[in-house]
């Protein structure tokens, strides 16, 4: 197989280690994920483009220059959002401590947070947490990270692949959070990516933005974009490969295995959204532009309307078309056709009348793919998404601060 | 008092007969109302800009080129849209029967439809309702016509106003309905309003225009936009008063009035809102543009979790700042005010770290006002809508088709 699944998440490639412990922010259970590499790594991120950035984005945007870092280390329970000049000191002050205890330059450490927002850091939790996790670092501690890093999630999210580049086996492992924005105040999208393969900062920064537009830019529980929403990508080089080099045939494999762990982290998500009963892709074909496809596929993937119905197991072409009317994307009436499944709906315009029993079959699944074709052009766009449930009104309902 | 509020709703100004009947498209209640003018009307009207529009829609932009009217047939409980051609022909049908039952041509006579979408009209039902509202048509019908253009929503919604232009009584009246998008397929809002204000087709839709800009378009249930959204307005001139022309002060006493009928309206839907238990005003204070004001306000008012909250009457800042910061306005952080109520919850970027329990007091009450005030520049847009519900979600997931 020329990409192979393994197990390990951020611990799967070579010279990673990671763990994660508790500090006593949340209520229970682990709450604080280190993760490091042996050596230098060229560094890439894609940060929320929220206006109001968490303390911890702003602080990794300035590490990020550098393209350089060694370890990240994440607390779940508080997001160290909307904390002002205290938040900055304190996601610094953070970096200084794994620093210390890591023997490594604070300039290397890139911060992240989930959890609540508007509450400052407990600082001498942070720190009695980030020294024991750099004492209990292991080559297996990716999964313990993995939970360490989860807040309303009901299960933790890990990927891991392996390549072969010129005789060297060559491995991405990752591990991500987020189900919706949530619990008391907001959640938040964290995914770690670590790699053995020996790449420089600009050429991974390509790969890890290209993949993430067409995963987690591309996937949806309820359209809201949280202050803190971080991708981080770390590669050693410890595989011993070949330099990675854009255009080369190796870049290429090492890119589309980039993408299988993106989408296999982010359908994750999607299948875990907050009070979620289905998961649901739209996809949206032959549209004049890839900008079309993507603003239909996602306005559709918003509407409350089209939710609430993929909840109800209910056929409701109407909503998807309007929904995609109501978009910014080019639309000729009579060339859209829609699908779910396997059952086309709607041809060139004219719904087709079924029996609303096998229109409703599709929908009767636990994954549901909707395909409206615009029938005017060649591109697409996948949009991964959930239905929105009771459960979904009754989690950001009833988690008061 | 320079505007007066009176009764009577579409009814109120002179000339204008209305009336509600039952004809059978809905299981139950009045689902077909006709609105008639004693003498040609100048016509305005403004439609939505979805891409998906339905059939009677379409034809009365093609009547509206003539900028005169007579009268509007609407039913409930079939949309006429997604329905080919076929629904062309029948929503052209139901204005010739109205233009014959009324003894006035079929150009004269607007269409509106609201229901089920994709079905075609019955139209021995529409023929045989058209004619008997021809005959039952009455200066007190305003009612009557408001009850038959109803689909969830739970109450009828009516205003009216009378002002002295000089020496003559002048009066506005409008009847709507709207709740959300809904069962079993999707809803709609549609706005008649009559008046007996002398005014040419021009001005009428320069008022009509502005003052939907500010209620009917500020206003949002849960972001979606139907195929039939529609506001039409008549203006007979049977008052007696000089023509209004842009510029005077008589017409300006006309658009403010004409803007208190609309916000009055729109705010009843927002009230009506599909299971909502709040009514919130989202104002966005000192903008660099109208523009960014009103992005910012609509973005926090379509928030799911924006809405789920304030259902919950948790005070969750955080989600507002997070919602206006991935809208496309203009946002400096550190210059941003947040209030609930008269409550300051955040300045200059900065919680004020408030007691829980005086924060949340203002989200106890039925009525909500959320001030972002955005601290760099002058401009100003308010924003209706209402909280997301367990209702909202039983009411959308349960009505199969």
């Amino acid at each position: 197989m020329e990409i192979a699944t393994i197990n390990g998440g951020v611990t799967a490639p070579k010279g990673f280690k990671a763990v994660g412990v508790r500090c006593g922010i949340k209520k229970q259970g682990l709450d604080l994920a280190l993760i490091y590499s042996e050596f230098e790594c060229s560094a890439a991120a894609v940060f929320t483009t929220n206006v109001f950035k968490a303390a911890p984005v702003l602080l990794d945007m300035e590490r990020l220059r550098t393209g350089k870092a060694r370890a990240v280390v994440v607390n779940s329970g508080n997001a160290n959002a909307c904390t002002g000049t205290q938040g900055m000191i304190n996601a610094q002050r953070t970096a200084e401590i794994a620093g210390e205890a890591l023997g490594i330059p604070a300039e290397q450490v890139f911060v992240a947070s989930t959890g609540i927002i508007g509450v400052q850091l407990p600082m001498e939790k942070i720190e009695a947490g980030v020294r024991q996790a750099a004492l209990q670092l292991s080559e297996t501690g990716g999964e313990s990270a993995a939970l360490a890093i989860m807040t309303t999630d009901t299960k933790p999210k890990i990927a891991a692949r392996e390549i072969e580049i010129g005789g060297r086996a060559v491995r991405i492992g990752g591990i991500c959070k987020g189900a919706g924005m949530i619990c008391p105040n907001m959640a938040t999208m964290l995914c770690f990516i670590t790699t053995d393969a020996s790449i420089d900062h600009h050429t991974l920064q390509k790969s890890l933005a290209q993949n993430v537009e067409i995963s987690f830019n591309s996937l949806t529980v309820d359209g809201d974009m949280s202050t803190n929403d971080s991708v981080i990508a770390l590669a050693n080089g410890m595989s011993g490969c070949t330099q990675l080099l854009e255009g080369s045939p190796e870049y290429a494999l090492f890119d589309r295995t980039m993408g299988e762990i993106c989408l296999e982290l982010a359908r994750e998500i999607a299948m875990d959204g907050e009070g979620a009963t289905k998961y649901v892709e739209v996809r949206v074909t032959n549209a004049a532009s890839y900008q079309d496809a993507k603003a239909a596929a996602m306005t559709i993937a918003n509407s409350p309307l089209v939710k609430t119905a993929i909840f109800g197991e209910d056929p409701n072409w109407g909503r998807i078309l309007c929904a995609a009317g109501r978009s910014s994307a080019k639309i000729v009436p009579s060339k859209v056709s829609l699908s779910f499944g396997d059952v086309r709906i709607v041809e060139n315009g004219e719904p087709l009348n079924l029996d609303p029993e096998v229109a409703r079959k599709p929908m009767l699944e636990r994954n549901l793919v909707i395909t409206l074709d615009l029938g005017i052009g060649e591109e697409n766009a996948t949009v991964m998404t959930c239905d929105f449930s009771y459960d979904y009104v009754k989690i950001n309902a009833e988690y008061h601060t």
